[in-house]
């Protein structure tokens, strides 16, 4: 026995969902159906919705639905700073990190030529238009510490090379709150390498 | 910063769903907008789809779009037995377990007088129908070993003992391939007390 066809399409339809296997379906699929349809109503009209709504933000590239988005709309960042991300995520967890207030780009992805993912379909193309203008003054490369990310900030480096801009890419080190023990080799030796002058505050 | 108006309410409505907290909903909402659009299309489409024709089963009230769903139309069952569960999932574990080849009875929850949850809430006017047709010889109580299953169990056995049916429940005792060490006390004295003859096979 299965549930009925309908039941068990519901249940596929939810594998789409990133960590979602067999059983974590089959418990969204009931829950919905058993306790929670008005819940699962809205979820879907928003789902629509947004597919049908949410695109690229026309500067910096993150995802809305306005044809700006509201942080490049806003007045009280700095226009001399931008940086580069691969994705809205990493976009959101640099401003929940505060500090930085400049302004971002994003890429949505990383150049993997055999992919067919080239420098257009990740945006460069507007990148350097942006950089072009002249405004910006220093762009952070805060593409992801992994090889496809490193080649995306060397790449996007050697573009923008010709305008002038102060290249810049996040330090590499040690995370904060982290045990050594469980710190990669590779982000060891980085750290060390760029050990800095003990400052006692 | 937050994300856009529309995207924080994607990721708002898919907190609806059981053990998506903030970052899993924002996860899904991302992966959703970024590189799932037709398969989110799918999953709304679906959702909308059984929240509207997903009932329950004439006979046996278990999650169907039919009247009567698949188990209770199969002539391969046994009408001489019948099975009474909570839910669809508890169900399908006794299916999956194998064994069990008659009919099932399907409460969707259990009693819960404090939630304003009575007898007719969980179809035991339909369950006494059933009984009252005569075909019934056992009803096998699978209710959860809670309180509420156990309670829910004793209320059903009360309600169908002038109607000559066996009544049964589900043996209580260590699970397999579990560790003593890590049964807890109530289920080990049950067990105990209903220690068996060893049967060297």
């Amino acid at each position: 026995m299965r549930f009925s066809p309908l039941v068990e399409q519901l249940m596929d339809a939810f594998r789409v969902l990133p960590g979602v296997g067999p059983k974590t379906a089959q418990r969204m699929a009931m829950h919905l159906l058993e306790r929670e349809r008005p819940g699962g109503q809205r979820l879907a009209e928003v789902i629509l919705q947004a597919i049908e709504e949410v695109g690229y933000c026309q500067r910096c590239r993150t995802l809305t639905e306005a044809e700006v988005c509201m942080l490049c709309e806003s007045p009280r960042r700095d226009d001399s700073l931008l940086c580069v991300v691969e994705s809205p995520a990493d976009q959101l967890a640099i401003e929940e990190a505060g500090g930085f207030k400049g302004r971002y780009f994003v890429l949505h992805g990383h150049l993997s030529p055999l992919d067919g993912v080239g420098p257009e379909s990740i945006g460069l193309d507007l990148l350097e238009a942006r950089v072009a203008e002249g405004l910006i003054e220093e762009v952070v490369l805060a593409t992801n510490p992994t090889i496809e990310g490193e080649a995306t900030a060397h790449y996007i480096a050697s573009l923008l090379s010709e305008h002038g801009v102060k290249l810049s890419r996040l330090a590499y080190g040690v995370p904060m709150g982290g045990e050594l023990e469980y710190v990669d080799g590779g982000t060891l030796s980085r750290a060390f390498n760029g050990r800095l002058p003990f400052a006692s505050e």
